[in-house]
């Protein structure tokens, strides 16, 4: 074949994969979103269909002979085949080791598991959750075996979400804030400041929160036309090109900022998405480049701006304007305390920036030893109080809002959660380095959003994954990922919040 | 290949049909419903890769062989692969003639043109959709010769949705029907009787109207475990399975009874796709055996039900009671008379059970001279007006409420009209013939649609496509399609009405 016949052959498999990819994206959502309650078993058998033929076409015949005649021509191609290349190649190894119907199973298993999750945790019951659990770890464990390990079995899963990342370098990294910003919560912890936040707490109407969420969506520039919002169970972004990203964010009537923070949090992850350039939107590079970076723009657009004072100073009269009765004798400052004390709470996603990173490390060293076995499922419950109890001096009234909170498990996601303590990291570096060409203040007082958003996506978000994460971070703030920034801001901040 | 292996193969190419319909089914439901609008061309793009896949492995070699296979030993096999290979053996044929890639492109053009379509009406301009159609009549002409047909081109498109039927059979139907009904009308129309509808149109809030479709459906045993409503331009329905089957209505605020009477139609076509048997649930059997006996049970729902003084006798006080401004010093009565006036009217979907099929003639006529080639499209808006004129003795205003108001063309839906009259016939002979065991008119006072349902998903649901439209009418009512109980049903409804 010639090289021309032979590149054309790699996209019209790509192509296709795109299509059950997009398929499987959508029952997802569709799922997550409001589909009848009777159809959880048709929709995991379509799915276990779907990605069985992904599956196949990645490791399909032609898909190998492809990959081999354009790996030796690589020279003669464009930038971006290359990279197509290099990526397909990477899941074409990584699945080659895997039995296909064992595969096709998990991908079963893993759809019924988060009906089976929402439903043990509306009830608080781990018992329910806990074979599905069991099968999900054991398949993991089985799969890594199957894959092979460097050093840890764990670090073949932290590569699936963040490539490079080893147990051995975040060992060091959690070390590193541990010394650092668990003596600052401690400190924090004895400081007589008082910040009030029973406000925050009164009766906000779910339909005029809906309200600031659409205006919080415009004025950040997620454009409408290419995505929306709804509810879920649990706040997520699926993109399905940059013309189509669609968020989530969960109301709650007796809480004004739990929705407010969502929405941030996933409209960051969504304008990652939507700013991918045309270039590569239509193809497996036209996404986040790991889950790292796309945690340092959600955890950006969440903390960095939202919490930040002259953001409110913006976007407070807004609020005042939709919920009058509730704070109009409330000060922008009152309010910018309140959305920032710190305290040592029980659900991860409605933690403080200061005290997330424990909430992470603590789930980083229950999936650790899980993989190693050396934990069973069944005693998740009591580990999981045991380290909320040591880390965050707090345990867990039920399981609701302790081991069963999250989603993550029910889905397979392990090797996930540390994405979101790099996040933050990141997010602190970028943060510095566009400081020296904007002023992020201002622009924030102004709500010129657009400024800002300009900036992320010509370094950022434009390039999708044909940048790998070391490779962005370099490239944009000049030096490889250093947690010292993250540190310093934390410092900063709170010690001036809490007049330390 | 044993005969086992080459069923299991056979299953195992349906099952993997059945995956890429699904998605296709859930891409279009997903664009009907609020899709973000830029996505258009990518989710155009997809559907036409899946529909690629579907046709495909219809005409594989592997397929081709099984239906050889499975064709000969017809005597060894169960009835519901029988019933499959026939159906299958059907597609194949259909399909063999047309090149692969001219039926993708067909996919792609339908998918766009819906969303022009949508556009075009809204701003009330043909020459917007006026390309599209034009290529969607060359492109189904084209298809035509490609199938071959009997005496008539037309033929060939009416036996998709109505197997067996013939413009031969439709021009006598639709005779007939003119002989008794064009008089009555004309009856109506010289008659005293007033009837006052302006209650209708007074100011009926959204939210609440939607209250009371969550209630009507419900009451018909709609189950909404298994099923949901939403909003969408042109109310539909469509199913993924009888654990899944999805409705939709649209509603106007200065208008009570569009809503009402789109959800009760699209709840029994609900309804029909719910209660397919277990046995066909996730076969290409499991569907409604077609469309006009499809429309019979929606027609029934929506007009000898919907439209019935019983059905109000028990329905009417929640009305009242969720619009109590409008609705209290209005009689169940005179609600009744309302719902029923006959008014020769623009809309079809709001034309009433009379007038109905005069609509479905015109649409019928100027299909068969498209596709005859008799006339060109840019001379539709011209010739819709001069029929409407000629049958309705109106001509509508703009084309909004004229030639674009149907979405069916834009879905290259030709063939498919002559259904709805079907539908009317179907109903009123299966009515007549479960009077015979069922007080109707009691049950419906009653409020006891669930004996209905036990009826008619007993004789006509249960069995899916498994038997064929004239098995149907002939097992359920002893007698082949018989025009006389629909023309005698409504004789002796408008002239008791309007006391002729």
């Amino acid at each position: 074949m010639e090289l021309e016949q032979v590149k054309n052959k790699f996209y019209e498999i790509l192509e296709k994969n795109r299509a059950y990819n997009y398929s499987m994206s959508l029952i997802y959502w569709d799922g997550a979103t409001g589909a009848p309650k009777k159809a959880v078993d048709d929709r995991s058998k379509i799915l276990g269909i779907l990605a069985g033929e992904v599956f196949k076409l990645t490791l399909s015949q032609e898909m190998k002979e492809c990959l081999i005649a354009l790996e030796k021509e690589s020279d003669s191609l464009d930038k971006i085949t290359n990279a197509l290349v290099k990526e397909v190649r990477k899941k074409h190894d990584k699945f080659t080791k895997i039995p296909k119907e064992e595969y096709r199973e998990y991908v079963e298993l893993l759809s019924k598991s988060k009906v089976v999750w929402e439903e043990a945790k509306n009830k608080s019951d781990f018992s329910m959750f806990q074979p599905y659990l069991e099968k999900i770890i054991r398949t993991l464990r089985k799969f890594v075996e199957y894959r092979g390990y460097t050093s840890h079995p764990y670090n073949t899963l932290l590569d699936d979400y963040e490539p490079g990342m080893t147990v051995e370098k975040l060992d060091i990294f959690f070390n590193s804030l541990k010394e650092r910003i668990v003596p600052l919560v401690k400190r924090l912890q004895n400081s007589d400041k008082k910040i009030r936040t029973n406000f925050l707490n009164e009766t906000y109407p779910i339909e005029k929160q809906k309200e600031f969420s659409q205006y919080l969506l415009e004025k950040i520039s997620f454009d409408k036309e290419a995505g929306m919002i709804k509810e879920s169970e649990h706040p997520f972004t699926i993109d399905f090109s940059p013309r189509d990203v669609r968020i989530t964010t969960h109301y709650f009537e007796d809480n004004l900022i739990s929705a407010i923070y969502s929405t941030i949090h996933e409209g960051g992850h969504g304008l990652y998405e939507q700013n991918i350039g045309e270039d590569i939107a239509e193809t497996i590079l036209g996404t986040g480049t790991s889950m790292g970076i796309h945690e340092s723009q959600s955890r950006m657009y969440e903390n960095l701006f939202g919490r930040n004072i002259n953001f409110w100073r913006h976007l407070y009269p807004k609020l005042i304007e939709i919920f009058p009765e509730q704070l109009s004798n409330i000060s922008v400052n009152e309010f910018y305390e309140a959305v920032n004390k710190s305290e040592n709470s029980l659900v991860r996603i409605e933690a403080d920036e200061l005290t997330y990173s424990l909430h992470i490390m603590l789930r980083y060293e229950i999936e650790k030893m899980l993989i190693e076995g050396r934990i069973e499922v069944k005693d998740l419950p009591r580990v999981w109080n045991s380290k909320m109890e040591e880390y965050l001096g707090i345990i867990p009234p039920n399981d609701k809002k302790g081991v069963l909170q999250d989603v993550h498990w029910s889905d397979g996601l392990f090797g996930y959660f540390p994405s979101y303590a790099l996040g933050n990291v990141y997010a602190a570096q970028f943060e510095q380095t566009m400081r020296k060409s904007l002023d992020i203040d201002k622009l924030l007082m102004k709500g010129e959003f657009d400024k800002i958003l300009e900036w992320l996506r010509e370094k950022i978000h434009r390039h999708g994954s044909l940048k790998k994460p070391n490779e962005i971070i370099k490239d944009v703030t000049g030096e490889d990922l250093n947690p010292i920034y993250f540190i310093e801001y934390l410092e900063n901040k709170f010690e001036k919040l809490y007049n330390l």
